[in-house]
């Protein structure tokens, strides 16, 4: 019985020497040597090559690496068996704190009076609204989506949230699916983006989606962020709201190709900032205490955690 | 009985305006035009000329147009009569927004990342802290300090405080006086300045205080956040302390001499971020309003709100 690290990213022999550590009984395996396929009992995948997993005929769960499970999905050759991900309340801690920090970077202008540094201009501006005027729309109210809310609620903003299906939050306007769409954009002034990357979901940041939020708010314009995935967005209709005025900024944490290409314009547009899909990462150390407590709940006959489903592909 | 509005900077005729819409009863005057100094028995001060107040027989009292007071005590020939402040929520939720803003900024690495994206460099740090491993000061208790460190406690900081006379804030280490600066300072990453400029404040943020602060902090050296009064910091020293490595970077709403003069290096300092003291404004509206208030409540014979104390300044 063995566990098999799949991955095309990131230091495989350091995930290897984590899960050693974690479960030492287990033989752990890595694509890039010669293994018994009949031997992987597991696999923790991160972005794994197309086609890799197939052929595990005791195959009994993939674990995801990451909170997200689009990268698992992609793969069109996928075996059926049970695919946990990790819930990790260190990295909803962490989305929470990017999240709030560019809600306010925005609200607060931050950008230009960074700029106005550097050009060594002092001027304030007395038309500062307050957060309490200005309305933050939650596109996923999951791990995720739910703690930004609660965070972004205390910092002062007026704050709904949009999700698949119908949720009740204590003083949160709330909308769903498609019929909810529209009343929930036309009342938004900053987008964050936090839902899953799902047939359902690609390119729906769009720019018709653009089109429909708030034009009426105090900030000069409605504000995108994403942190979810960047096959969310589609980024030549972020570059056309821009110059339409649809948009007034973007914040932009991933992207349609990672890491962005050289020649994109949003590296150099003056109301967009790109940070390096970093906006939460997990410690490696407590992702692999997780897959390590998963395998030993399998092993005593419990229930898996944090289950996706697939026909929903999150 | 009139009201004095006494000021150096701002738009006087804008203030007689709002006074006068809601105090109708009561003339306004100016201290561009001929009055008569026996009517004047309520002062509306901000920064109001060295002994203007001087003079004023029937005086009753003089309301700050602004949270802080030591532009009032900078007269040495000031009335003695009673000196009411304003105290104003949408105030304390701004400066909020500017702390945690720039707390935020200086965890999650903003100025690099946007150096980064300028320079069109993708590349993250797999050593980011998280919030509860990075801890804040918050030097001043009052109603600017105890917002910000519940706001900052709930994005998820490690949140300690520092006032004159001793607190007790549930779950957070408090520290009082002199006595207990050493210990305070000695466990602070982010210092965030709160305190008001009186005769015992001034020029507390000075290299002595900055070689106090944590060196064993996961942001790479302390950090300065003063949204005070510019009163409180030797700027000198702030550039030494950063030459040095006392201090890794400074976020600084407040100058020495406002605005922050040209030739000052601040402007320029890769470390510093310079904001034109606008981290919480309030609405004139607001300040108008809770003035008027405070006028009705002394002629309905009722004690004054926010009375500040000459002895301690502020
Ligand atoms: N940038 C980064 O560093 C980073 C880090 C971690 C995660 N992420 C991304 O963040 C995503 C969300 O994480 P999470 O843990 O919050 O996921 P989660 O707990 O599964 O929550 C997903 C939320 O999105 C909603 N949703 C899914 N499909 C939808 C659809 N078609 N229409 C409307 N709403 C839909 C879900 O609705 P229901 O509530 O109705 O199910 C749910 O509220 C991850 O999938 C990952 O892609 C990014
Ligand atoms: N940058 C801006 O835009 C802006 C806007 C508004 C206000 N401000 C500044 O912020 C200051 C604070 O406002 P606030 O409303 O929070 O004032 P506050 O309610 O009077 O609170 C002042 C706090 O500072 C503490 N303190 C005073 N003198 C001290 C000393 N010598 N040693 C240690 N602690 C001392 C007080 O201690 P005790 O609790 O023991 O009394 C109190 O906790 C204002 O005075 C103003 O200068 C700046």
């Amino acid at each position: 019985m063995s566990l098999l690290v799949a991955m095309t990213v990131w230091h495989v022999e350091d995930w290897r020497a984590r899960f050693a550590a974690l479960l030492p009984e287990l033989p752990i395996v890595t694509l890039g040597e010669p293994f018994d396929r009949r031997a992987v009992h597991y696999v923790a995948s991160w972005k794994h090559p197309e086609g890799s997993l197939a052929g595990l005929p005791n195959l009994a769960a993939i674990f995801s690496l990451g909170a997200g499970v689009d990268h698992i999905f992609a793969d069109s050759r996928l075996p059926q068996v049970p695919i946990a991900r990790v819930v990790d309340p260190d990295l909803t801690t962490r989305m929470s704190e990017y999240v709030v920090l560019h809600c306010l970077s925005q609200l607060r202008q931050l950008p230009r009076y960074m700029a106005q540094q550097r050009a060594g201009i002092w001027e304030d501006d007395r038309n500062q609204p307050a957060a309490r005027e200005v309305r933050v729309g939650v596109m996923g109210l999951g791990e995720l989506g739910l703690d930004a809310v609660a965070k972004l609620r205390v910092v002062g903003f007026d704050v709904a949230g949009w999700s698949r299906s119908p949720k009740v939050i204590e003083g949160v306007p709330t909308y769903s699916g498609e019929a909810g769409m529209a009343e929930f954009l036309a009342r938004t002034d900053i987008l964050v983006c936090l839902v899953p990357l799902t047939p359902e979901t690609r390119g729906m940041l769009n720019r018709a989606l653009f089109a429909g939020l708030a034009r009426d708010g105090r900030l000069g314009g409605p504000v995108l962020i994403n942190a979810g995935r960047g096959g969310l967005q589609v980024e030549a209709d972020i570059l056309a709201s821009l110059a339409a005025g649809e948009l007034k900024a973007a914040v932009l944490d991933v992207f349609e190709t990672e890491p962005l290409p050289q020649e994109s314009p949003l590296w150099t547009h003056p109301a967009v900032t790109v940070t390096p899909h970093n906006a939460a990462m997990s410690a490696p150390e407590t992702v692999a205490a997780q897959v390590a407590a998963q395998i030993r709940r399998l092993e005593a006959g419990e229930p898996l955690e944090h289950i996706v489903d697939p026909a929903r592909g999150y």
